[in-house]
Formats: structure tokens, C-alpha cells, sequence
């Protein structure tokens, strides 16, 4: 189980490093799961969106996180190939308790985002590296190296921050989340067509097909 | 709660009898059920095809009934229009806890069907129509006159009947499980272009849209 785990991990690790654009089609359900695997897709992502919108709730951890777990599970279970779950901030749960019910459902990677649900805006830099590392740390524990999609939630309307700081700050941000143990960053709401300038090494759209940004390779800067 | 539920029992019930083929969009998740109902018809029915694709597992009682029961809870939180669940084979359930599931969920109306998913081909017309009688009575002393749908499964492959039986045997059933107490037939899979001449006063062609023959009025034959 743990060893099947580490090998789902290794390869959707890998697969950010292919130095091709991966590509991470969001589902919500065991049969759009099989269609993407189906289709030929290498990984399976979950949308907290598109699961919230099927189970009835609002985005934004308005479902209990049990219920978004046990959906996340039915993609996982439905497909042999990798699937990364978007946790949004991880509905507060302990960072060891996360990473087992991620595995205990048999997901090797998450979206984590630094978006404040209770109080709006944004979460302290501090406050969501402080997680992200730990949750690097009890992956590392349970032997399974789980890609943490870190989320820079910045561009969003509701982070407030100001349009001019939105580069700066997401790239202060991406800067101390890779530090923590993440490893990618999801400056979600960023496109070209707004003028931005992500220093990521590639960037697309961002909108129903997630922009992920590749962890920068040796020698260049984050 | 039973107040509401009865009066969306009542609901889904004048609606087999406007005079007009009531339409029964399939759902399967909270979403599809707001688009059904959003798109204005006046009642969404759950498939345990598509609910079963959705959760993961093969349709014909192939998922746990709790899952299923919990999916379609779903639906019926969703919306305010009646609700009719996909019930299948009533999952072996007594008579009096199936009804008390569908209420407890939302639901005032069900499809049975006399498929026997055990043991293959039909069940006895007599199995089938016992447990539809004691439905009835259960949600009568309930309080809730939940509309019951039938099925009389001659036309399916799996049936077991040879094509030449299978109007005489639907039409024998469909007589009994009447008079035992269900408001409408389902012969699923019956249509005109193959030939079948069915003796409700309305039929359709069958498939993805259920067909659901109703109920004669007063002076004509079942």
C-alpha cells in the first residue's frame, strides 16, 4: 500500500520535471476520473469547485471536509493513475492528520492554499509555510513523498492585495512556500492576458484548466 | 418535514395526471439536479446508472446502498421540486426501512424494478408485487403517499424472457404491481421502433429518457 503510495508520488513528481507544460485535467467524480485516465492523461487533479458544486455546497471549504474526502477518494479509487487532491487551506485540520487522510484515500498530492476562509484575504506567509513544512515532514514520516501544490492566492479579488503588488508578493510568497517544502506554486488567477509577468519558467491561462508552475531547475531563479 | 414531504408526494403524484407526458430528467449529483430543476421542470429523478458511474461502480445494486442513498440525499437537498429515486432492486431492504431511507433522504417516490440482480433473469411476479404492497402501506402509515414506479423488466436482455412474451408478460405485471399498490409502469426498454405496441396511453421511446407509462384513468384498461 505504502510502497504502491511512493511510486504514485515518485511518478507525478516526475512528471513535473519532463520539461513539458503537465497538464492536470480537474475532475469531480469517479466517472469524469475515468475519462481523463481514459483519454490518456498521466495524472488526475480534483477541483474543490467542481466537487463543492457536485456534493452541493459552496467552494471554499463550504463542505464539510469529510464529504470532500470521500469524493476525492471515489477519484482515487476509480483510476491507477496519480491523483492530486485540492485540500483548499486544509480545513484546519493538524498537518500529520492531513497527510493520512490524503493517503488513507489513496491521493499522493494536494493543492494547499493561503487563502483566509474564516477572516477573508490572505493567511500570513508565516502562518502557511509554517504547515506546508510540516506536512513535507509528515509525508517524509509515512514514506510517502506527497506533492504539495502550494497555492499563492494573490490574484485572486478577495486577497487584498493591491493589483500593483500582486507580482511582488506572489513571488514573496512562492519564494518561502518552495523554502517550506512545497513543491510547486499555484499563483491562481494569474494570465498574460492581465499583463502579469510570472517568473515561473511557463504560465497559461488560469481558469477552469488549472495554471501550475513548474518548480524552477537548477540555477535559475524562483 | 413529513408536512412538506407529503405535499411533495402529492406534487409528483398530480403530475403523472395532467393530461400532458410528464417528463423525468435523470441526475446524479447536486449539480446536475439544479440544472434539471433550474431549466424548470417540475421534478427530478435520480439514475442509478449515472450514480453508480458517478461513485464508481457498476449499475444493478453493484454499489452500497448507503452510498447510493447518500448521492441521491444529495439531489434531494438541492432542489425544491418533488424528488424520485432510483431505488433499483429496493437493495433488500424490508418494505418499512426502504420507505423510512427514501423519506429520511428526502425523497417521495421511488423506481423498483423486478430484475433479480442475484440470481439473474426476473424475480416471481408475486416476490415483486409483496414488497410493493407493503411499501405502500408503510409510507401510508408514514404519512407520505410516496408515488411508487414499477418496473417490469420483460424488454431487458438479462429478463429471460423470450421476445414474443415479453408485451403479455410487461402487461400481466404491469396489472398486478397496479393492483398491488404502484402508481405507475416502467417497462424499461420497450419503443415503438421495435415493434412493441404497449398498452398505456402514452409510451416513448426508451433509453437515456426514461419512459414511464401512467397509470389509466377511470373506465380504461390497465
Amino acid at each position: 500500500m505504502i510502497a504502491d503510495l511512493k511510486a504514485r508520488a515518485d511518478r507525478l513528481r516526475e512528471l513535473h520535471h519532463t520539461g513539458e507544460m503537465l497538464v492536470l485535467p480537474n475532475v469531480w467524480d469517479a466517472a469524469s476520473a475515468k475519462i481523463v485516465a481514459e483519454a490518456g492523461f498521466p495524472v488526475v487533479a480534483t477541483a474543490s469547485a467542481a466537487i463543492s458544486a457536485m456534493l452541493g455546497y459552496p467552494d471554499g471549504e463550504g463542505a464539510p471536509w469529510q464529504e470532500m474526502f470521500a469524493a476525492a477518494g471515489r477519484v482515487a479509487r476509480a483510476v491507477s493513475v496519480p491523483v492530486t487532491v485540492d485540500a483548499e487551506a486544509g480545513y484546519g485540520k493538524e498537518p500529520r492528520e492531513l497527510v493520512d487522510r490524503l493517503l488513507e484515500i489513496g491521493a499522493v498530492g494536494c493543492n494547499l492554499e493561503d487563502t483566509d476562509h474564516r477572516a477573508g484575504g490572505l493567511v500570513d506567509v508565516g502562518v502557511h509555510a509554517g504547515p506546508l513544512a510540516a506536512i513535507r515532514a509528515a509525508a517524509g514520516d509515512a514514506g510517502v513523498p506527497i506533492v504539495i501544490n502550494a497555492r499563492a492566492d494573490t490574484f485572486l479579488p478577495g486577497s487584498g492585495v493591491p493589483e500593483q503588488e500582486r507580482v511582488a508578493e506572489a513571488v514573496r510568497r512562492g519564494r518561502l512556500y518552495l523554502g517550506a517544502g512545497a513543491d510547486c506554486i499555484y499563483p491562481i488567477g494569474v494570465s498574460h492576458e492581465r499583463g502579469h509577468r510570472y517568473p515561473g519558467r511557463r504560465s497559461a491561462r488560469a481558469g477552469q484548466w488549472q495554471h501550475q508552475a513548474r518548480r524552477p531547475g537548477p540555477g535559475q531563479a524562483p
